[in-house]
């Protein structure tokens, strides 16, 4: 055997990297500073608790009590009862029957779809599902059957089709580059029909939708149902880092003994758990803040429509505009930048229907200013084409 | 269609939990409180930094000055200036080129598996490698090989059998459950012979091996190697949480660009960068630390060992002792703890091996009478024909 130059092992990633670079595909980390000048219409910090001097403090007092991190799996020494205090309100605020918390909104949905099924479950999974669950759907080793998106028609086809024992129908409640609402109601109904569970990922609902922010179950009049299981994060109207489980007491139950991201995992560090418990407290007294963030959303939709650009209609805080092509939505990203407004930019392969997009998050804490700074940008750096899409 | 009670979706849980029960698996979360007077000897905070004041400080410091959470995946507003300095110090004190802060150790895995492998790769995997790294070749839909513990004939015989084009030999450098070490050198060597890429999960390595606790990589004489790329956690001996993935920059860029876990999850939260970035700089102001830990290791070995139990020989943090039966270890651990000290208890179906142990933990921070006060306790309480295993 000659010896090989080891460098060569990685050689071809240059290859990959050319082939990137040459399709514009090449991303690049940009570091914010703690004073970010840009108004900032890229993040998921829907109701703007992520740097709530309260939110921040109540997740300094977490670290400086319980330690910077949680030490071990949350069944070894990882759970603190701050975890628990985080799980039984985070239950109760959303009307489920018990909660889990994991360390990431990922591992999550990870954990509770590789739980759930198996190679005897069909998972009918929509289309538009983000990539936690489908990455879910690949370690579950179900049967894994993907429905059109928004067609409760092709979910009950394929249940109806069926030939394995047990079903999942997995989906978004809010999805997460357009902002549209999955239909939960009807989703559930024929879930029903066939005796099929449903997991809901609510990542985008939670602190948005439903009664004072409990979220798209809610909304849909499903919380406490014992045949759905909803996971959300604590990332996103939350403010701070972690997802949790929540659903029938059997359901968690079952994610102790057998979640593998719960159990192989390091519980969440206590000040992320502190930090949402801190932002869910802000959220139970203050309801109108979920209010707050879709008013924010529709205003935004609606002056970019006036204005001729082609708007989704916003379901929930997520705005989304349609670019006439990928390199129109990058240079008008970064135009809107240049002009101190930071908006998403979406485009294939990371968008399902091969649309680009500017994608905005609308937040509660927005002022009138924000809000007319923003149009004022994104009107006035959008592309000649972007009136006509 | 008749319609079906909505709660029988769930019946088979019930079913599932039954059957664990009758086999005593049935896990349990104890919640631990802020002053906790048991003697923890069962997580993972090996140099004793997690609670230590000047790392909480740095983790509640992190929380005030930057938010409690990231808001958005690090590719949109989620990697602040924190992020980038751990990154850069991480790399700069394992002697790499580059490194790149995930979410967890866990997610780090699984990104960094299903961004160098796919189809076309041969994953050469470990028997007793951790569940994310065996999640990680799941999901990259690689052709996963497994092969017999440190043994790297067998690692020879899977590359020079292949037929696939591209190869990578996947390790964990200290195996969690028995704290034993991977031959990182004789691997790599084979993984040369044959252009493979070594990849090593330096979770239990970090901060216990190699030169003032820059891991097992280093200590093989591996660091900076152009074809190894090493993940480790930042919620072991950094006592906080989330992943890095350490090696040459083209693999760092070719993260940022495909690895999903890292692109479509929310960035590590502000507080758990700064109290890695705390413990770290604690680390290498005290290189001794790490020294301490292994000695402690082997002060807990040598006199378990002395007093008749079969204990393992630590490489490193961790001290296995063989307990007779699962049952036996689970009624050992549970007397350990009423007499004061947490062990871990490790039994089928947890343990690649079969064996039913207790899993000590050791760290720089304890004290003498703690070391007494555990020997003493485990002795008392080992079961009599612990001796004799
Ligand atoms: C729909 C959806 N699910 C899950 C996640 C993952 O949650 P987290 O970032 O908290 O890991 C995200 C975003 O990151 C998301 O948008
Ligand atoms: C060997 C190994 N790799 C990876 C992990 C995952 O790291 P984390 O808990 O930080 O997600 C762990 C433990 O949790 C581990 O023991």
């Amino acid at each position: 055997m000659t010896s090989v130059n080891p460098a060569a092992a990685f050689d071809w990633l240059d290859v990959r990297a050319s082939a990137r670079a040459r399709a514009g595909l090449t991303r690049r980390l940009r570091s914010r500073p703690v004073v970010d000048p840009v108004l900032d219409l890229a993040g998921n910090d829907y109701l703007g608790l992520a740097r709530d001097p309260r939110v921040c403090e109540a997740a300094a007092e977490a670290a400086r009590r319980w330690g910077a991190g949680a030490t071990a799996s949350r069944l070894v020494t990882g759970t603190t009862t701050l975890h628990t205090e985080l799980e039984r309100e985070l239950a109760d605020f959303c009307g489920a029957e018990a909660a889990l918390v994991f360390s990431s909104g990922y591992t999550a949905n990870l954990g509770v779809l590789a739980a759930l099924a198996g190679p005897g479950t069909l998972i009918v999974s929509e289309e538009y599902n983000h990539a936690s669950l489908i990455d879910g759907c690949r370690l579950s080793r179900g049967h894994t059957q993907v429905a059109a998106h928004a067609d409760p028609d092709a979910v009950r086809d394929a249940l109806a089709g069926r030939t394995l024992r047990r079903a999942l129908v997995v989906t978004d409640g809010v999805f997460s580059v357009d902002g549209d609402l999955a239909p939960l109601g009807e989703l559930a109904a024929v879930a029903r029909e066939h005796g099929a569970a449903v997991v809901v990922d609510d990542a985008h609902g939670l602190g948005v939708l439903g009664q004072g922010g409990r979220g798209s179950v809610w909304a849909a009049g499903l919380a406490g149902a014992p045949d759905v299981v909803t996971c959300v994060t604590l990332s996103k109207s939350l403010g701070a880092q972690g997802g949790a489980v929540l659903g029938p007491r059997r359901v968690i139950d079952h994610l102790v003994d057998t979640a593998r991201t719960f159990i192989f995992d390091t519980g969440l560090a206590p000040a992320a758990a502190g930090g949402a418990l801190g932002a869910l407290h802000l959220l139970r007294d203050q309801p109108e803040l979920a209010e707050r963030v879709c008013a924010v959303a529709r205003e935004l939709a609606c002056r970019l429509g006036t204005a001729g650009l082609a708007v989704s209609e916003p379901a929930a805080a997520v705005v989304s505009v349609r670019a006439p092509s990928p390199q129109a939505a990058v240079e008008w990203a970064a135009a809107c930048r240049d002009h101190g407004v930071a908006v998403g930019c979406f485009r294939p392969p990371s968008v399902p229907d091969r649309v680009s997009r500017l994608r905005l998050t609308a937040r509660a804490d927005l002022t009138v200013a924000d809000i007319d700074h923003a149009v004022d940008v994104i009107v006035r750096t959008a592309p000649p084409e972007a009136h006509a899409v």
